[in-house]
């Protein structure tokens, strides 16, 4: 059943990430639970907070036990939490060691952790994803360091930059959202033990020494403080999160946008065909990245206001996490599967690209003519005489050069090369080079 | 698997409805995929659009099919909807009627018809607990019309209320959301049939009589237009759900804050336990209303990214929809749920509400002795007077009553009746009346 | 100052209406309040309940007074809100009728009432605003029920349709939003009286007639109970606006898709220059009907989180109202100054809508083809055969028609009509009945 | 005139912070844009691309303008941007170096550096203020250190903790924030110089040391590419700026709930004054404390909808950020001022604390008990034993230590001692450690 599609049979394939979705079913979270109770049944036999004996029983218990999600799917329902009837089937399983399962912990302590354990795998995934998207991206940007195109800007045909140049702006975010995953593990990645309030009050004296051993057995960090009501860390990891979605949704929209058929300058091979109309090829993949980076957008504010937690714990706003940041990692998931499929799909026409800076005219490079002209007039001049020129263009139907060449005085136009005027390929600026650069810190 | 709790098995009792989970499982999505071509096909076999017994046969294969939703899924991960390959199948299903399956219609007009039945049917269940919902608050407002208690502004106590005028204040928005449910169905549950691009250019000459006879099958309202790329109905219908969940999480909010153990007034039988503190008894169901409220304002705000639909027909919005209207169902279906859960279970302690009244030293009753000293004296020196007795009443520990008649001239003093202006009962205002004009609204 | 661009003398030409800034500056927030204090003496002198020439006093006061903002900043930054520092003018003000001001009142009945006053008037002028872009939108549907132009279907180019048709497509749901007008101000412009807890307690015997002659004076409705945290209200108000402006931002999205110099089909005159590019005319209106639209669509959001108000009165939830209605009002207010803009400066080129359908070799007509073709084939054949013609126009540079005819048997090529078939203009289905509907419905 | 309340005379003082307000008014932004133009020419003389004269007259120019924001607004609502008016008017004032002027620049490179200029002053006040509160916060866990109090879970009384832990709780998440001021000023403070579409096309041979220069010049970084288009650099600030609002009015609602007078353990000297019930005292700055957090959490999502920037460059996407970036600014400059009101103004009432864990009749203690008991008896019977005992205090008024003392086998009664069992600073774990260290990382 599935009131999110993330969830659903038949929309997951469109929407997310096999390997992310797995690591949040039910039964990956109450392994991971069971995980988080066994280490630190272990880490508390190893300061001699319960017998030695029992922490090795509960991790053998925890390894060995089966609980099917629908069985616990009642006394959550009254406790807001799965824990105390999970603990108390591990106490059955445990038999003497029992007595010792969840000593000093409060419900909080395991959930949170086993998510952040969840958490450290998605990450994983996603960064291996990610490095996939990056070399994708460099690749292209490298390629097409020098494939000249209209750069659009608000709507409209602008300068001529390159599809590299436009690739690296794509990659660019990514680099950074890469550089960030170092940060962001160290903040997020740590465990949770404080017990009902937060003070390790039922923890005993070896409290602290107690957690950094859980926190090791788990390959997590040790936070200074327990965190109960203390949700900034998950605000980090969902803004990155959001972060990397939209920077890849960002993506999406470009490609959605270039595939028009009357600019088509790319095309995802193999798009969405339609049940009616056999010349379509929708742009889905790149579709999704868009959709995905609006929801997740709105994930983050609704997640923000989780940092409201009352207390020392709170049922509410840890709950509003629940509903708010899983749904965020699996739309990143499902976004840097699409942006492979859209990315390995994609189809570059250079060709196109070329009708299209030729079709206008000449216009795009109005720039580029006024800044020439002004090595040779005041610029006011320059501009003026290059805006009555495009007027031009549009009226009489020839070229912005042509048009400009003519209404100047005629040792300037002499000593200009109209060919050399005439190629956008001459107006890319630096392009090409910051293209490279960009692909080289890839 | 679940990335949403309202899809996990563990969850799902805490937050979710059962009968709203399964309208929106994908069995139940495919089934009204299937109820919408048949009544297409029925449709046009009365309008002569197909052939008669075309109309019949692809209406019983429609009946007859059973899809396994994963059988779908890749379909629908490459076309971003699972219309064609459910159709391809239904073709083969339907024989030689095959070729008549959905005639000139497009995919979203089949989704879109479908989740219109689904909501019609959601909303049918959420009517029905609503007024459950509605009918206890009744009783409850009536039963304590009189009961008095402190009333809280600003967290802080104010004036003596009763509590039946504070259910009163939670049932009251309860009673717009009812009274807007028909007009949000007629608004909403409209069907959908537009073809390619919404001219209904291949449903042929009787189109309009078409999809007239179509809406009617299926129970739905027609449309002055096809609505492909009109999504305010969809805003409409979310708007709806979320100010349902936001009133029911109003409930939640000053459940959860009056069952503070220093106030006490209410209290959740069979709250959950803790696995650690054997004393509690925390007010998870209250909480859930909370949370879920929040999380639904902020599904809200999504949503409404999704009025802007590109041009004819959306991928990119459209998909933004699935992402948050179901989940915003489900909320509401869950907080209902919850609601009826919080409201039977409520134990309400009128001693304790009369106890906290008393403890305040009667400062609650500052504003009443101000209003009753106004009919002796100028405004502003009752005022002052009553301010200057509130300060005695915490350093000498007094009652304020007491403190304020001390220091009136005797001939006023005199003319009053302690016990009268002691009593909190008498200055509750028009609580009474007002409680039980709500219930009666009920 | 200005954290907000519609507050700026900079920015707020761009994105406002100054008929709706005005009406929520600081002057005529202080203006409204004193109108509400000045409603109420009159009132309740009516009632008896204040000295019948105290009311006259009152009323007097609050018409003559002139209150600074800045010189209720201070008062207001302690209180949470500015009603006891003007009450406590007001009272200077009004003489010996001082005493009676405000009598019973709490601060919040005065401010929800003003602000719902400002509501009131804002509604009129976005009414009258939107009655005009209803009927620009009407005369273009009308004006181009035939023009046809290409259908756009998840960014590819689909069928023909009209031009008209796309336009009552922008107009449809704004009629929907004009038939809300009347109940949303029926619902939402409602007068607030409850005292300080919402009980009326200080309001005297007759508080229910004095809360009706209240209501009566100031034009506004008569609630069933006093709303203090019952926001609902303002969620109803607040889903409109944002439903009016997602709808003209739909519109704004279209024009900036159209307006693309590789599709052209429309020209907002007049568009932003470029302080670069001679040639560029940027569609500025356009895009800030899409920028209003994604921040409003936050901005419901974040208010609906503001149904939870606590207990008999919130100074949270009720803040959280005034940092996102206001900005609602303004947004849509701006959206419809840039509607008019948009849609009073639109060159709309039917020409250039012509070589578009044209320049796709006849591909958009597949859907049509497919059908006529399967009155002669069964349909998998004919989708098939257009299928296969669809791939040839590309590789061999020919029309979708002739490739269609060429590779249909002799004699049915021989009863189709080669001129029919390739005008778009009857393949356009119900578009231009529709669009004359739709205007006719404006 | 003010749609925001942080624009308003009335209500600024209230939710903003002068010294921020400032820093965002019209006049302080045209300063910035008119520093970064002159920053732009300097550069350019130094880099040959313009005269080197040119390029002081037009510093020289720009620090001697005074430009009337009003009188920029109407070419502001034509272009969308401020740029080009602002560029003609300088153009004049520059006399024959007017020419000059913003040469090969864009508007938006004006504009977006112009921003994170004043961003970097914003974050300069916000970050002294920041260390303000952290003082504040760690003399107050420190001082509070052994200060035993409730400590609430899920709205119930939980176990004991120390005023100091909750501190510290309040604290941590802001030292976080005080540590990531440096990755987000070497993140966000970059300068922006890319030209018309990106490829810096216009600003000549010399362009890479130009931007290099430019960015030197105004004590900004260098980014690696131009972010016309790349947006995530306004997220990372908005995250920052939506946490630190969030982690403050998590204080202001632990300050508000401890503050409502049935628990009475903490008060804001000051607090807001009722217009009609003397003897309250709101807890206004804590109250907008949470209010501002709910709108900054709603803003950040919006404001992350703006990484969909679209092509080379959006004027949808950047404006959306003007609506949610500077209020992001101004309410959490706010949010710090009200954190000082609350903290400085804040009375802890030790005796009260004391009161309300006394008044429990030692329910609190029921965790410490079991853990107790434990050493005695398997744990299972242990927490029976106390659970037992727990619902004897209330049916027989008696406290939980003696109850459950009265129900053990007399040889483990007398080896407990019952003064130690009862004393609630006995069970508080490490809350005193832990508030030190966490006042020591301050």
């Amino acid at each position: 059943m599935s009131l999110s599609p993330l969830d659903s049979d038949l929309y997951r394939g469109l929407l997310g990430d096999p390997a992310i979705d797995t690591l949040f079913g039910d039964a990956a979270v109450i392994a991971r639970l069971l995980e988080v109770e066994a280490a630190l049944a272990l880490a508390q036999a190893e300061t001699g907070t319960i017998p030695r004996e029992a922490g090795a029983a509960i991790a053998e218990a925890c390894g060995r036990m089966a609980v099917a999600p629908a069985e616990l799917g009642p006394a959550t329902a009254s406790a807001g939490v799965p824990v105390a009837a999970l603990v108390s089937r591990l106490r059955q399983a445990a038999g003497e060691a029992g007595a010792w399962v969840h000593w000093g912990a409060t419900s909080q302590d395991i959930v949170d952790t086993g998510f952040v354990l969840g958490a450290a795998r998605a990450l994983k995934r996603l960064a291996a994803q990610l490095d996939a998207v990056i070399g994708l991206l460099a690749d292209l940007a490298e390629a097409h360091a020098e494939t000249v195109m209209v750069g659009r800007t608000r709507w409209q045909q602008g300068v001529p930059i390159t599809f590299g140049l436009k690739v690296a702006n794509w990659l660019d975010p990514l680099l950074r959202t890469r550089d960030d995953l170092a940060p962001v593990r160290a903040r997020v990645l740590v465990s949770q033990l404080g017990g009902a309030a937060g003070s390790r009050s039922a923890l005993g004296a070896r409290a602290a020494e107690t957690t950094r051993l859980m926190a090791r057995r788990l390959g997590l960090g040790l936070p200074d403080l327990p965190w109960h009501s203390s949700r900034d860390r998950m605000l980090t990891l969902g803004a990155w999160l959001a972060s990397l979605t939209g920077s890849l949704g960002r993506i999406g929209q470009d490609v959605v946008l270039l595939s028009q058929m009357e600019i088509g300058e790319l095309r995802i091979a193999g798009g969405g065909g339609s049940s009616t109309m056999p010349h379509k090829a929708n742009p889905v993949a790149a579709e999704m990245l868009v959709a995905a980076s609006r929801t997740s957008a709105g994930l983050l504010g609704t997640l923000a206001q989780s940092l409201l937690a009352e207390q020392e714990r709170s049922g509410i706003a840890w709950t509003g996490e629940w509903l708010t940041l899983p749904p965020l990692v699996g739309l990143a998931g499902g976004a840097l599967v699409n942006a492979r499929r859209a990315l390995e799909g994609l189809h570059v026409d250079a060709g196109r690209m070329a009708a299209n800076l030729a079709a206008g005219k000449g216009l795009v490079l109005a720039e580029a003519l006024t800044f020439a002209l002004a090595r040779h007039l005041p610029r006011d001049e320059a501009a003026a005489l290059v805006g009555q020129a495009a007027a031009r263009t549009s009226t009489e139907g020839i070229q912005l050069v042509d048009a400009v060449l003519a209404s100047l005085p005629p040792d300037i136009a002499a000593s200009l090369d109209r060919d050399t005027l005439a190629d956008p390929a001459n107006a890319i600026g630096d392009s090409a080079q910051l293209a490279r650069a960009t692909a080289a810190r890839a």
